[in-house]
């Protein structure tokens, strides 16, 4: 294998970098990898960085010192979110979705791969300069966009299980109270799944009184962690005073009326 | 914006097909985009076949006729599959990762979006010929890796429930027999997760006597699916005699000798 082209490099890099979202490579590793000097891939990072921002894919981050290099950061343009989450509303108002009892059918979207990857990196978007440790996220809707959302902070993802599990060693078991149903539920998490001290990000699908994202938070505490954001897909209208303050949520869900067979969804305002 | 030169074009396009795994995409989105006639995203196009085969970091396919275009397939190299499956055994055989009553603690390996995303490919990589619609999974340890196949495969993942839930509207249930422990277990699964006659790939974490493999290829029945692969994270090395035929493991998990805080764990034959 020869040296590479310019234009063979860039493709190269660009690919390494975005499939990585938020790791530090070296200038070394593309040294090593295209054959090339650190000055000419150091022109190469410049040329990657003007088309990322210029075609709105994200940008690339420089990092100087003894353990520099480049990082590539997903995002997504201001333009872009508005138009998913509103093509996202649209598909989550069609009516034959609506199950009696006033839900919404939305797995069907939550486990969608793509789907759940931009709404991954709008929430690393979100919550980018917090220095994230883990992800964290409570079985079982919410898991695909926790790990995409993980996936683009460049973190693990941790998710806590309903019920013990002989698989998970020790754990650390709490009882909370459901925010709308009042009903006593479990959240268990295994002792050795999260460092002590560290900052954790809460992701789920779903808030409506916000029973789960508290229970979540006392988790957390026991496990001497800082949650530092907490990101949902979608929030019900009411009731408007939820258990946990600071959340971020991408869509409201005003109201289900079933009788009509209309589900009333838009964007969250201030996003 | 002005036109962009043919490293920039080189480097979007690379984006673009990396980010979105077998997704197929017109010359006339590239043309678009980056502002180019069709000869020259055609000549980016075979500049950018012959750097990914070169630096091995998948292939792109070029599909003829009308509803043609081109596609990016991610592809791991024998020689890194081997090193990450090596690497990932050697990992799993820490000796603190030994859980009383003779379990491995795995769920961090399991959840981290990078070693997800790395099955998710050897995995599509494995069951790339069949057409798939759907890939299936059984929650919950098995979402990440099942998630991460789906995105490769750009199909939709669908989880199969333990119990019944009121957001899922009508459910098939269906009653199996653990293979190891022989306890009745159940499965649910939404009506509307998968239409008729659709080819399903099921992919999960772990496999012992195959009871949970086995069950849910009995719950696609219902579905009048075709299942045409089973994949496996890590299969017990006994019972040899398994409830299914036909599944790939990629980690053949021999032993653990708890007494002698031993875990023997290695790549499976034949990979």
């Amino acid at each position: 294998m020869g040296k590479f082209k310019r234009n063979q490099r860039i493709g190269g890099l660009m690919k390494v970098l975005s499939d990585n979202p938020n790791k530090i490579f070296t200038y070394n590793y593309f040294c090593n990898r295209f054959k090339a000097a650190k000055s000419t891939i150091s022109e190469d990072i410049v040329i990657a960085k003007e088309l990322t921002n210029e075609l709105e894919l994200g940008y690339i981050e420089t990092i100087a010192g003894y353990s520099g290099g480049v990082k590539f950061i997903p995002t997504l343009s201001k333009e872009y979110i508005k138009e998913f989450l509103y093509e996202l509303c649209i598909k989550l108002s069609s009516e034959d979705r609506i199950i009696p009892g006033g839900f919404v059918y939305m797995t069907d979207i939550l486990y969608s791969p793509s789907i759940a990857k931009n709404i991954g990196k709008i929430f690393s978007g979100c919550f980018k300069e917090y220095d994230i440790d883990y992800v964290i996220t409570v079985e079982t809707k919410g898991i695909p966009i926790a790990l995409m959302t993980a996936h683009m902070l460049n973190c693990p993802l941790v998710i806590i299980r309903r019920n013990t599990k002989v698989t998970e060693g020790s754990t650390v078991n709490i009882n909370y109270v459901s925010g709308s149903t009042r009903q006593i539920q479990t959240m268990s998490l295994s002792r050795r799944s999260i460092k002590e001290k560290s900052k954790v990000l809460i992701i789920d699908d779903f808030m409506k009184a916000g029973g789960t994202a508290k229970g979540m938070k006392d988790m957390m505490k026991e496990f001497k962690a800082e949650v530092v954001g907490i990101g949902v897909l979608i929030s019900t209208k009411n009731p408007q005073d939820k258990l946990v303050n600071n959340y971020i949520s991408l869509l409201t869900l005003d109201e289900v009326v079933e009788k009509e067979n209309k589900i009333i969804i838009y964007p969250s305002e201030g996003l």
